[in-house]
């Protein structure tokens, strides 16, 4: 095609806008440059390059002898842990505050034990961002899960006790929402871009995550044993228990829960989890039980449905010995079911399961929330399992718990032959408990007002975090 | 949500490139006007019009005695015949052609009746551009079909001889490929910015095609009957009897020939087309015997696969008594599958057809004409009639012509009981014959590569129309 | 340049969003068909077309035969009168009205004949945009002038009166703020996306100006004499007073208005006005007594200052034999007085006149109505005669009344000389009467607020067109 | 003005692509943290930021405990030395390198001193940008000056005979026309994205500058003397003999360099200097003989003409006790005389030289080199110093060597009064010499060609490099 045709079409303005670099190629010598700076740029700037070779090009000889191959020497610059002058003014707030809180995100990836430390240390329970639900092991006492609606209920409530947050790595986007404006604030990031963009700061130190917690552990003192740290282990403790309790439920209507115990106990030490949008990462957020060692992938920017195969495809084929699962609601599996075809194309072993309840659930959720008309949240009645099977793949469907165990051990055995599976689970369309409208609290809410909620969410055993910190005296 | 928490995302850049409007609404007060102008733009430019509405706003009330109605006023402007000086300029070159053809795109839709009287009165073939394929009846003596690939022997092989071309209507973007430089050049269109775009003009007359058309015929003189148009009706004859040979071929393997036999077949008066791109859109551009009433959309610029099924369900939205069909390849229907849902869901009786080679087969020649690597021109086998039955749909398989009959017979039993419906033809994947590089003239090739071209394409009594116009004496 | 050295730099995407068309030249072969390309497009479109040549063509040899000449066939599309059927209607609309208007923008451009013979014929006081002051010949006893604050006071009252307006071939943008929601609105205009675009319309017709205000003419009885039209030239003639009387006054410090009375004298029959934007503006739209044959240009969207000195050389170099006024302010003719050079070198006799009060007087204004703190509006004394010395050209500065005849003499005598000439008046930063609130009627301010403003804007002889209204009985 | 008219007119999509930020506040409430993430973009991504406000919300109140206060808490990331094993490594290929050269940038501002005892501990001499001019004192024995065109005969000619490049904080966009692809090339910068980027690397340590040649010291062993070393300070000292005696001549027509002798005679120790483009640019990088501490700025990258004087307000407006120079030829004068009333206004005493010729000269030079046809190169005369006095500041013409010193005494003695002042000097357009395409190599060009070159150039005392490399015995 001659270049005069060629020009009529401009470059793709979306590349442009959406990725770190957008090129087309015009001529074959300057392939190679150009695919470099691609290369160099989505490293520097971790997001999607693009670069666009007409077709024109694809018979052209290049020469060998390569002017460029930037991308064999780059490297992550990391800082240090930051001024100990600043740590110890952190220190001195931290020390004086009655509830503090730790809020860490993506940018502690791999700091696990110092974030766990310090919480000990400096009796500081934990919040994660929802992206950072990897990073601590989920039976950390303190840890209290993530905060708004994909979220935890002891992180909810611990946020609008609290008098002192230490925000670490994260770009939390709720921040105005969810945060109060009035807290101290102290700030650890390795971006000068994010350091008081979510809230006033106190102290803002630009450092590498890591290196600043070990020093702060170094720099301090021990706190002695704290009730308000006691209050939020007792309240984790609660939380998950009645978490347990949802998962070995066997009565009533099929839920979700069971299918996440089953995932749970199949779950391999170091297992890959791809997550989709809507009411699966809600529950998933909370009821996988995860170790530190497993990822958990997700969209949670823009909360783009249809997520969880391809990011199962890529973890698959970036880690082919690792299990990985797919856990997808119906609406977010019928945007991309097609491509089930490609894990049976590929060989690629993956454990897909869909929660299907024929409803958008988590847009019905906000609907009601915020009383809109209802609008666009039913769904077609689909066989997941059938449409798995079109395109070569075992497909197993699950309407009771009894068949849960089965199935799921069926999917061990096809994966460990090399074979993906999809488990259909038909489950009820109940709402999950929302954990940012909880209404359990008797100095708020009158008695009916909390049986009802009670009523609807199975929680006749949950406490609010009001009365365990009135346990522990702590006011 | 909070408007500032809004800020943080841009439109979408790709909406303000891809439309002809793009908007985020950002009061109540301001939605009706900017609807306004969002219809009128779309309107008046012909395009997508995006306007985004935050759903902060789905609560508020908006004042009912609208300020904005434009929508309800819009007029298309209608340019007259031309002037009558550039039209006899142009007969006088037309009378002394000595082998002109009429080539008509989009803008003579609705002027068919013009387009042949012009042919027969002044002895000039047409050719179509392949999104014109709906504007002129199949049957018509004198239509050459397509140019290009996408395309048909006979317009390919007139355009190597033409000495004029009338371009009416017409935006084609291969126009500097395929047609030749030298060539004498009358252009008609309503559009200012196309006129002499792809082809120096002798003649441009800025006006509405159909007005001209008719003008045309007033103002000229019968031509006597000619040799080259004669030598035109018979190559036609004889491409028509080729594919209607290959329609009703019953040995060998399955080919897509006899299924559009078949859709020929049961195909009703205003049946509506919608067309996916790859082999079908070539095939469908040959096989189909249009009647001049019905309607034929595919992507002609963008060639997006996956188009069939969209516009098949957009064609019985707007038309709910029409028949529709979605003619679509393995690879397009496999893209969009799970939409099959939306017809199941919305009680859309369309008759979905896919031809299933397991391949890309448009690219893999592609490929092979360009001495490509092959690459990504395979797909995985899928049971099209299993997805769509996974879906609530009726899904049959072909894979032998005796099936064929009873399949279509139920595919209309079942749309007229409101149904829709799927059947999956299994071909083979021979290769169509490419009327671009048709090899049959024995002045150009050896008769060893003829025969060789012959046998692969059941060509064996094809004829070039060299020969017709040694026996009509044309020189 | 290496090619990979020049895609370091994108194109400028203000051309991409700014034009019609931008581009830029990979090859010297397709250098013809974008050059074709850009103009066509800035044709059709109206609109500039960006081309970037890349200095690496600068050597290049094109082959002398171009493919494309598109240019040379340019047409501009012309509509009709619109159909009968919507002129009648419209009639009646006209002939219920008791206080009809008709507001002209620039699509009447040559159509004044018509407008004007349209006012009498039916009593309809006419309106034009600022951009539009060109069209209508000052002099017309019915002409308004236009309407907001760059403005005169005869349009402003009417629009507040009107019962019907018939908007023809102007987008005016301010419509929301200036025109009453629930007057009858019958639009002509030959762009569909502009009707209904300012106003909810009763009629709207799709047709050249011109023609379809000739076929009202002809299809339209002519109307009885009407008081409102008889109170509203009574309103023009008097406003017209109040204007020569600023004209003609010798007393007090310097003004703008003697200087205008001074080009008034001195323009040629077909004069070009290229007007800055300001207080320029404003005072030329009321005081330039235009005779229909007189251009009149400014920048009347962004409202770009320093508009005035390009668009002079502009209308010099189109039109080398006519006499040729660049009017501005001294805040627009600071930012581009350099380019006096440019009508030195290029021998171009211009007429620039500056009017200096050292201050932005126009956003001056705005912000005292808006009672914002004042803010960069003070301006560095100039001395603009000495700056066109220094380029070369001759500078003439004037301080008061009796030296305004002697500078206009020269200037003339320069100009036909071949000589630009820039004269320099210093004027006091008196702000020039509010027609947008103007405060005369005494039934809707009390006296002394009345006073007040007559004695600031020396406006004692001012007559409102409520009282012409009384006089002519009209309710 | 209401929000409907608003949405009318987008953002300036310039602003969207030329800063690192851009946003139109649609709230007041929004305004302090859109401000906020304004300045913190600006500051972390070294760029400009835009935010629009509109007039609408000039007079609205905003509550004073602001949420955000990023930019308090700015800091900017530095990284260490780099990985000893990466130092050690490109330390062995120092020691190897025949004839190494060390290339330095603006990330080595403020390393002067490590660049020097590098250049002198291991023997290698020193290249800078041309924005780099600052970073090293013109007196340093091998400082070579910076390459290409705006460049040094020493830099350019050691170029072609480098077998090792440490490249050091620079991001040269002309790297692959003037570095060598087979040299050995060790890199060091801090960001990651530019590593490799202009060449194949054989060492590429991410670190911050100053702190990895500090370690490369520490680390070394110091060099024996060396021949290639001595040869280019022997190099060095010629070409500034050269230029000191183009500033001393007092014969023949005036030069732009006896000008140069009179700024360096009356610059301050820490002078700044704000240099416009052009000939300008070239000249001022030979002749200024900066001392480390003198601040040099300039348009690198875009070379956009009339930077000058902006950049000479900015350095006065944030120095105000530093001696400011704005140094333009007449071409880039022309294009922002007017703002010569903003120093006036605002009490800037500057510096303004301006240099003469009539003529665009580096252009000129460019088609002189390229063949091309010379076009848009000649200026009109202007009196600069008038317009200068036009504008309320002095205005000096100097046209004569004797008259150089007065002038300039004048101009010192006008700032020390807090006055600004204008110098323009008239000088011939004879051409600067090319140094990148010297001609007085014997053993690559005849006798005949290269007196011409030095009579052209008045260079009969230069002499090449290559003759130095023989005198040193260097090979």
């Amino acid at each position: 095609m001659n270049q005069d045709f060629f020009q009529e079409f401009d470059e793709n303005p979306w590349f442009k806008d959406a990725g770190v670099y957008a090129r087309t190629v015009m001529t074959a010598e300057s392939l190679p440059h150009i695919l470099d700076e691609a290369i160099r740029r989505a490293f520097a700037q971790h997001g999607p390059a693009f670069v666009t070779i007409p077709n024109d090009l694809a018979n052209k000889e290049i020469p060998a002898d390569g002017y460029y191959s930037a991308a064999a020497n780059f490297a992550k610059p990391v800082l240090g842990p930051g001024p100990d002058e600043q740590i110890k003014q952190a220190l001195d707030l931290i020390s004086n505050a009655k509830k503090p809180l730790i809020y860490v995100g993506q940018g502690t990836i791999g700091a696990a034990d110092e974030v766990m430390k310090f919480a000990k240390k400096f009796q500081v329970p934990v919040i994660t961002t929802a992206l950072g639900k990897e990073i601590i092991p989920y039976d950390f006492e303190a840890l209290l899960g993530s905060a708004a609606r994909v979220a935890s209920k002891p992180a909810n409530e611990a946020l609008q006790e609290t008098d002192l947050m230490l925000f670490v790595g994260s770009n939390y986007p709720f921040a105005e929402i969810m945060f109060k404006p009035d807290v101290k604030f102290i700030q650890i990031d390795s971006n000068p871009q994010v350091l008081g963009k979510r809230h006033k700061t106190d102290v803002a130190i630009l450092a590498d995550a890591k290196k600043s917690l070990q020093r702060f552990i170094e720099l301090g003192s021990d706190s002695a044993p704290s009730d308000w740290y006691a209050a939020n282990v007792d309240n984790v403790a609660n939380w998950h228990q009645y978490n347990d309790d949802m998962m070995n439920r066997t009565d009533g209507e099929l839920r979700f829960e069971p299918a996440f115990k089953e995932i749970n106990r199949i779950s391999e030490d170091d297992a890959i989890y791809s997550i989709d949008v809507g009411d699966v990462t809600q529950n998933a957020v909370r009821l996988l039980k995860v170790n530190g060692k497993q990822p958990w992938i997700t969209s949670g920017l823009f909360a783009t449905m249809g997520v969880g195969l391809p990011g199962a495809i890529a973890g698959k084929l970036s880690y082919p010995n690792r299990q990985v699962f797919n856990l997808a609601g119906d609406g977010a599996a019928a945007m991309v079911m097609q491509d089930l075809s490609t894990e049976v194309a590929y060989h690629l072993p993956i454990i897909n399961v869909v929660f299907s309840n024929d409803a958008l659930g988590f847009i019905e959720d906000e609907q009601e929330d915020e009383d809109h008309e209802w609008f666009g949240i039913s769904l077609p009645q689909t066989d997941f399992a059938k449409a798995a099977e079109a395109q070569g793949m075992t497909g197993i469907t699950v309407t009771k718990v009894d068949q849960m165990k089965a199935a799921f051990d069926k999917a061990v055995e096809l994966n460990k032959a090399g074979k993906p599976v999809l488990i259909d689970v038909k489950i009820t369309n109940e709402r999950p408990i929302p954990v940012e409208k909880l209404t359990l609290d008797p100095d708020k809410y009158d008695q009916q007002t909390i049986d009802a909620f009670k009523k609807r969410y199975y929680a006749d055993n949950l406490i609010p975090l009001s009365e365990f910190l009135k346990r522990h005296n702590v006011k």
